[in-house]
């Protein structure tokens, strides 16, 4: 972790925010991310999501996958994530997939909600059950035959676990 | 959307799992995804996260990416997404923003923790609050600073909804 104290760093949050207002005049949309390792930053990202046509292309997104490639792994372990504003639930998981220290965070979800980038509805709809019930539905089937993936994958000697 | 009834096309599913199992062989996770359109698959994805150093790359994300960008658009609509195993919480808020019709998965959560794969923690932490006591603690700072990028947002009259 770049320094001691809970509290975040912020010329680090500056720079992630600096990167969410450069995102609009190149088209994207108003968030960007910085991630930090020793004060370091070692990835940037803004949200690029029309600009690449990539629905993940949130500012956390690609600021994981920028500073994962830098470093050569897939987890960034003693890294800090600075986000411009809170991160939406895609990103929230992601995070917990790519293993920072901490996450800081600056504009609240409701602050991006009242400009028109609403994700509340993700958090609601991911909770209701049944889950075929939802806005999209989600149904299982043919669970008997992906079994074979994993028995591919547990007699795989060489695996990698994460 | 493909078909006219609830359930998914069996093929379709079964492509999915070609997929999860090919994965293994090839050094990924034993998990795959295709997104489904008029009965066509438009994207294909399988787990990537250590092939890559990304740990966004999940099936579904990759799929989904590679759906849009062979679309040229950043939303699936009327587009099906078949899963080989229950969508992690990033992957299905990814399915979220992607927008398509329906999801279908085979394989459960429960089966993929069986061999490591064990994305319970991640339901859990995102629920604890408050969120600076989660094992990955999310913290605020600097949110005046932040609602520039919004004032730039809505002063930009060619923004792009989403």
């Amino acid at each position: 972790m770049e320094r001691d104290g809970a509290d975040g760093d912020p010329a680090m949050m500056r720079e992630a925010i600096a990167l969410s207002i450069a995102s609009v005049a190149e088209g994207g949309g108003p968030f960007g991310c910085v991630v930090v390792r020793n004060g370091v930053i070692v990835g940037r990202g803004a949200n690029r999501v029309t600009r690449d046509n990539d629905p993940t292309a949130h500012a956390e997104v690609v600021a994981i996958r920028d500073a994962c490639a830098r470093l050569g792994s897939h987890q960034l372990e003693g890294c800090d994530i600075y986000a411009s504003c809170e991160p939406c639930p895609m990103c929230l998981a992601a995070s917990y997939w790519a293993r920072p220290a901490r996450v800081f965070y600056a504009s609240t979800a409701a602050d991006a909600a009242a400009v028109g980038f609403d994700d509340a509805f993700i958090d609601a709809e991911l909770g209701r059950r049944p889950a075929a019930l939802r806005a999209i539905p989600l149904r299982q089937m043919l669970r008997e035959e992906a079994l074979a993936a994993y028995a591919a994958w547990t007699a795989k000697l060489d695996r990698t676990h994460y």
